[in-house]
């Protein structure tokens, strides 16, 4: 994959997907002793990026492709991004989730006109039922993230870090990225490679949920023990992509692991400073800009958030953080 | 005043203020049975639109002004808008405060570098105070409202609505304006007569606090019979301002009253849908169109959310109409 294919997904993507500002706050800098910036994808349409590489994805398939439709297989913010984009393409769309995602997830799904099946996480492999369906029923199959497509999409952050940053004389910063698959982190780190070079991109997961930095620390791919059990439901995928693993390997620095704590505070943070809703595996990147700033090389810090799709009891609790 | 002050504003805020973007959800749109646009202040720095309002006065002030300093009463968004705008630009600032303005609020505005002095709002007289401090140290009072650099710099938001309304091709609109003093009103409401002569400036109020609609429907300035007693202490503002009332009674439609409880439901799908922290002043506009969209004439009503400076408390107050 090059630059190229992610200039041609914001060709695509521009004017349906939204550009999200570059958002600051002193408070933030002040706890991170450096300057924070915050890439707000939780504003993006369906509460999350995941909607840029839909559309990127949904946008380069044939017209007889899309009318036959999509199928995708998502723990929650790609199936919405996915609905949404192939709704406002006519294209069907159906949801394979896990039976244990948050019931707002698969509420919305279901709302922005897509089809949903669930299947048990624990005891159901969803690559099998997905080829399986996906053949079955002549669907295009959309992978979260190792998909060349969906990594574009996604990699339209990073051209717009680079330019935001550059407007406001930033060319130098550490760009904290919150990492399941690798889909996001990769695509950013293509784009700034290019755009921004003597940015570094840092991805950034749970504390137990460290697939990728260990998969960077050892040189070969490397799966987390745990497949479950982390608030940070959106970004706990078992380990990086075939695709994104060697962009992240040319591409990224040192990954930073933060705890569960953290990311609850970072929400309260984002709150409380930027007026944001975040959802904590969205909020990973926020955290580590926050909270281990001594891991960044760079005066300034840029923190990818994620998404906003979390629940009311769950978001009460990081308010609770504040007490 | 005349457009032409706010297009001058508008120059002196570029690159100062943040150009905040038009948000929308279908969510949002089935609730109103209409189109949503929300327009989200609470993204503008200090968390309110009266940053645009108090960087338009203090950078129009002579040098020598804005070394003696300048001086504001608030119940606490103007405050912060003056503190930070006074401290990007070196001068000094001193803010007098109700003692039971928000804890939050108070704390902000000490940290963004203003001296605050607290007064009782049952029993002192805010413009007695405000008038001789200012006399006693040679300061630059600046009024929350009724104030023309400050309406100007308002009024910055109404030539945005205008620009990127049209950008999607939106011509005809209610505009749903929280609405205290009139500042924010009557500043969108002149914008939008010059920019977008067919879009509608709808005040806002809280039951109880309708100041504003009670003025326009008599044609004269009434008082609310409260001062206090409301959740959305940000625009319980007694009565509208000598200079923002003209303008309202000009340019804007019918006023819209919405009741506390909306206010906290808008507070809740502003979470859900949009991911934005609202406060319950900034709220009433969003308010407004989803529950009361038959007060309004057109098929697109923009709502403007003026601010997200919320305690914890009540915004959990807010999330549990979710249930």
């Amino acid at each position: 994959m090059t630059i190229d294919e992610i200039r041609a997904a914001a060709v695509r993507i521009k004017g349906h997907a939204r550009r999200t500002p570059l958002l600051s706050s002193p408070f933030l800098d002040e706890i991170a002793g450096r300057r924070v910036l915050v890439k707000p994808e939780c504003l993006q349409h369906t509460g999350s990026f995941k909607f840029r590489g839909a559309w990127s994805a949904i946008s380069a398939l044939s017209q007889d492709a899309r009318e036959k439709g999509v199928f995708a297989f998502s723990s929650g913010n790609h199936a919405q991004g996915i609905a949404a984009a192939a709704k406002a393409h006519g294209a069907p769309a159906v949801i394979l989730m896990p039976n244990d995602a948050p019931a707002l997830k698969i509420a919305n799904t279901k709302a922005l006109g897509a089809e949903v099946v669930t299947y048990d996480r624990a005891t159901e492999d969803r690559d099998n039922i997905g080829a399986r369906m996906a053949a079955e029923r002549d669907l295009t199959l959309i992978r979260p993230f190792d998909e060349p497509m969906v990594i574009a999409g996604q990699g339209t952050v990073g051209l717009e870090i680079a330019e935001d940053a550059a407007a406001i004389g930033v060319n130098k910063a550490d760009v904290a990225v919150c990492c399941g698959g690798g889909g996001l982190t990769s695509g950013i780190a293509l784009a700034l490679a290019v755009d921004a070079p003597e940015m570094i991109t840092r991805p950034v997961e749970p504390e137990g949920f460290d697939d990728v930095i260990q998969s960077l620390s050892t040189g070969q791919i490397v799966s987390n023990a745990a497949t479950s059990g982390s608030i940070c439901d959106a970004i706990i995928t078992p380990a990086p992509g075939n695709i994104t693993f060697p962009i992240m390997q040319k591409h990224c620095g040192t990954g930073v692991a933060v705890t569960e704590d953290e990311a609850l505070r970072a929400m309260a943070h984002a709150f409380q400073r930027l007026k944001l809703v975040v959802e904590p595996g969205g909020a990973v990147g926020l955290a580590a800009a926050l909270f281990h700033p001594k891991a960044f090389q760079h005066d300034t810090i840029i923190a990818v958030v994620s998404g906003g799709n979390v629940d009311a009891p769950m978001f009460s609790r990081a308010l609770a953080t504040l007490n």
